[in-house]
């Protein structure tokens, strides 16, 4: 039986923002597969009255990719609709004129072509997976260490997700590691940031305690939206795990099955008293 | 000029502790190279009425063979005047029925082939330079986050050292990395831990205000020794960076050039008043 006290506060919700990986898809060596009823459940929001944008700290594929990617599983869903780390990571570079040496993996380098990369003066972390051999991470390490004052961005911070054969680290494990060589703190774009997560508010014009944000991730969707003021439920799939339930810090404002249960519950409570 | 007040308590002094990458000799592709004078300085603290023992975070080989190794470069040095990570923490993996899943450098392996590795209850990371891939990490992080309680024992948490073509990554920052994976607290099993120099003080026969370390690691070297109660110097070669003398929170003893500059300075205030 789902806890569904969380459902109380439906009635005035104007918005959802959905992560991806482990919400709507789980990812995997074939690109992923998508996560049983999540295909219908999106389509269930899009044909409600409610808001609906998607946020993720995927760096594993340009926007453009992992969107098409997506939409070659059946979901409804369209690149505006969509924020990631990198277009956020490239706004600041531009902003702060600063020129970065990217350790990410292979399919982001699209997103930084309009980024002057020359004498770098700062290093961009993303989840580079593969990529994250000794030299590299040596490279970047050396850049960072060469400066007078060393600037590090990490595109998330996320510990691990789950792949089809298992966790795998995140991007969080190496950023955390450039920081300790360097004694640096990392700027991290993407979630958990508040930064990030008023950029997808603002898009759709509402306010935090309108917006309820579902993902799997206790900390970065869950803790991150709350911080901001919004409703954070997490979904018993992709990288869940029952010591969430334990967390000495993040207490999620509900937990469900999966995301087909979270739209049952959420547009049920809409419609009248349970 | 040097600073030398810290020869104010050599009269007093019973013992030297000598750490040996960046003191002795720098590491380097072929093996490394000694410092200039280094050879020469061990041979006259042997000649003097003063203890003497070496104490490395060395990870990259059996303390046989890199005990050799400075053999071969001229050192009076045997393998029972030094203390290394790899044999004490086969003392601690056995003292409590512990099975390791190791991740350290091939020439380290040797060291543990007395330890069961079956079905692993906890992970040993060691400086593993280009073993340090993603895989193994990944490897790594699966058997601690397997597990009821995670165990991860760091052989030494240095941040850096000194190769002849730059600064390289050591041990720390992937401890840093598992640790904040799994949300687990290393247990360091080496430099700067006051177990491993006091291992190092008894088998001297001394307390710690007897005697002085010396060392390029600020923190590691200079500090650990100083929380013991021992005098902390620092040598201006290896890894040492002038910003060290502004360190938020170690500060050494004294600091010199090198070696031969320490055991001058050192032996002359014994022979009498500068």
């Amino acid at each position: 039986m789902a806890d569904s006290s969380w459902t109380s506060s439906a009635e005035s919700l104007k918005g959802v923002i959905l992560d991806l990986c482990g919400v709507l898809y789980d990812s995997g060596e074939d690109g992923g597969t998508p996560i049983p009823g999540s295909v219908e459940a999106v389509k269930r929001l899009k044909a409600s009255d409610l808001k609906l944008r998607f946020c993720t700290n995927e760096t594993q594929a340009s926007r453009d990719k992992f969107v098409a990617k997506l939409q070659k599983m059946g979901f409804d869903i369209s690149v505006c609709e969509v924020f990631s780390p990198a277009p956020a990571a490239v706004a600041v570079l531009k902003d702060r004129g600063m020129r970065p040496h990217l350790l990410v993996y292979d399919g982001l380098l699209s997103e930084f072509e309009s980024v002057d990369q020359t004498n770098p003066n700062c290093v961009v972390v993303g989840d580079a997976a593969g990529n994250f051999t000794y030299e590299n991470l040596n490279d970047a390490f050396r850049v960072l260490i060469g400066l007078e004052k060393p600037v590090l961005f990490a595109l998330g911070k996320g510990r691990y997700y789950k792949e089809a054969d298992g966790l795998s680290l995140d991007v969080g494990p190496y950023m955390k590691a450039l920081e300790y060589a360097c004694d640096v703190e990392a700027e991290v774009i993407g979630k958990p940031s508040s930064v990030f997560f008023h950029s997808v508010l603002s898009d759709m014009g509402l306010q935090p305690h309108q917006v309820m944000m579902v993902g799997d991730d206790l900390v970065n969707d869950v803790g991150g939206a709350q911080l901001c003021g919004m409703t954070g439920l997490q979904v018993r799939t992709g990288k869940y795990r029952p010591s969430d339930q334990q967390h000495r810090s993040v207490k999620a404002d509900g937990t469900v099955d999966d995301l087909a249960q979270a739209v049952d519950l959420l547009l049920g409570a809409r419609a009248g008293p349970l």
